[in-house]
């Protein structure tokens, strides 16, 4: 049988391990007689699982004491909304309405400034819409406001695959607030240095429908009247992440995957490897004139790789090859079109390898 | 081994057929290679599943045409704003703020309110706070509001074991908005006598962490500005649920009940187990004066039982005896104490009548 390599951008491929313990206890989960979908989240076993998966993502991530981890609903589009209804009241006291400053370096960093505009003004402080989303803009030109509410910062685009692997330099005591969605535990990061982080769980936590967001505890509690009590920070964070139900497998699901991490060696690890997939295949995209990415490669992300076929009238051939050899979801965003091959943690070089070897082959014939 | 019956209000026992279905293609859908966990929610895989479980769950409830079936994020408690969110803009054109009537029966028309009321007025039209919500109060009684926005009830509740079997008169247009979630899918319902019915999944439907919502076309697409885009129900509604990355294992889940649910005779069927679950459950805590249920019995769940001790010391002897026998989670809410099983579509008639022989049991010693 061929071996499937699923290389979709998220919900994404998990670790094999993982999905055959859940299938093994999902019955029983531990003798408890249950499976874990069945279970009230306010019940001891399901509160054990949550603590574990908490404890076990504060120790891969180095989370420092003064954030804390909450696992909500809604995705991060929804975060696009929920975190300005709830940070912007912090500086909102003279009855003036905050400003939030943007980078835009994609389509996920798009999406979140016209979100934000319901709740605030917006500043978009630096573009790359002028280099066709294809590198970040230079520090020196982000045009930061004073005061602003805070700085949003997509640190990977995922249907753009645009990276950012630095922390800006950002005046006064203004947070930065992090949509890592796509590329969180791929690689280390100081938490200390952002005022909140988040990230859908789908491309390298676990299934779609939980949103891990890591917050310092002093931008906790500034809702506006106006956010739903599901979406406030201080009731999730107050009540471990339970003040309405939570999405208790898919938290399960996070454990087994930060457990699998931790096996694996952790973020250290998982990083090495992370290099070396997106060396060996950026390597093989640019050593071919067949293929084009078009990032700056100081840019590139390790773990989204947008690329094009210069004749693009060989689109179907290419995607009906890699289906062929097991190769999925190749595809790229209806969006910005070509092909598009997220390789997250979850993804082992072997996948990769056997992708390069067919944009090889594929470009021979 | 001792049979388990899991009396949880929620998340809640599902049907073992689904369980093992799950596990057994947990690691490989219908020979796809991914678990539907890795699934892109826009590739053929999944958008198979996702309109199969629309189209049973459409047929079951007997949904008509000129309703919308959304399979959300945010579980209930995030729909009592969302529904405001997305109802009042409707009859605000006059610039002056909705009103909104309640009738509150419990616990969860209560939080309805308090979450309304930050987008509306709220009128209560009618309250059985003076009979601790142990009776509806009668249509007669209840003050509606002429141009209300909507008319909220929540046709079940989960803590008070209050249910509300029968469909208000209501002047006008006005729509009726029902909180279904601890009881849909286990009794037939007129569908086109409400304006909007949503549930959290995690009682009849299937895993915390999908809310479903089934709302007539003319109520979708008036979102006040202040909306997130992801709880727009124009937005979701136009997308077939993929507006934002859909839950699609929770979705997947349901799907299978919803199956589950035609392969067991649908929704007369099983109302016809419930009516008997439920008769059996009330008969044994009324025949001993050791019990008690302090509902009317015209307003007792078929759903949610909840009931006391009249000796309240014998409490932790009783869910002690309980799980040594298989019972499990049947201690009650904390806000009202005691105990409470629920007794869901997946519970089987001899779940029930084990837990009959206890309270049997337990009441002689």
């Amino acid at each position: 049988m061929t071996t499937i390599y699923n290389f979709s951008a998220g919900p994404a491929v998990l670790p094999k391990e993982v999905l055959r313990q859940a299938a093994s206890e999902m019955l029983d989960w531990q003798g408890s007689g249950m499976s874990v979908m069945e279970m009230s989240h306010r019940g001891p076993e399901f509160i054990s699982i949550y603590r574990t998966a908490e404890r076990d993502l504060r120790e891969l991530l180095g989370v420092p004491d003064n954030y804390r981890i909450l696992f909500m609903q809604g995705g991060g589009l929804s975060q696009n909304a929920v975190i300005p209804l709830n940070l912007v009241g912090r500086v909102q006291s003279n009855g003036q309405p905050a400003t939030i400053d943007f980078v835009r370096t994609g389509s996920w960093s798009g999406k979140s400034i016209k979100e934000a505009a319901r709740y605030a003004n917006v500043n978009v402080a630096a573009s790359a819409e002028a280099n066709g989303y294809t590198a970040v803009p230079p520090q020196s030109a982000w045009q930061l406001t004073p005061g602003a509410a805070y700085l949003h910062l997509c640190t990977n685009e995922t249907i753009d695959g645009v990276e950012i692997d630095f922390v800006p330099e950002v005046p006064g005591d203004v947070p930065i607030v992090a949509d890592m969605s796509s590329h969180i535990l791929s690689r280390a990061v100081d938490v200390s240095k952002y005022g909140l982080i988040f990230g859908g769980a789908q491309k390298n936590i676990g299934p779609a429908g939980v949103t891990v967001v890591i917050v310092r505890d002093d931008l906790i509690g500034h809702a506006l009247p106006i956010c739903p009590s599901a979406f406030d920070f201080k009731n999730v964070a107050e009540n471990e992440s339970m003040y309405n139900t939570p999405p208790t497998y898919g938290i399960y699901i996070a454990g087994l995957v930060f457990r699998w991490l931790k096996e694996q060696g952790g973020i250290a690890a998982m990083e090495r490897k992370n290099i070396e997939k997106a060396r060996l295949l950026y390597a093989a995209l640019d050593a071919d004139d067949f293929y084009q990415n078009r990032v700056a490669p100081a840019y590139r992300s390790r773990m989204n790789v947008p690329f094009y076929l210069r004749d693009e009238s060989k689109n179907e051939a290419f995607l009906a090859g890699a289906k062929a050899r097991g190769l999925l979801q190749l595809k790229g965003h209806k969006s910005v079109g070509g092909m598009r091959a997220s390789i997250y943690n979850a993804m082992p070089i072997e996948g990769v390898q056997a992708l390069v070897d067919y944009l090889n082959e594929f470009a021979e014939r």
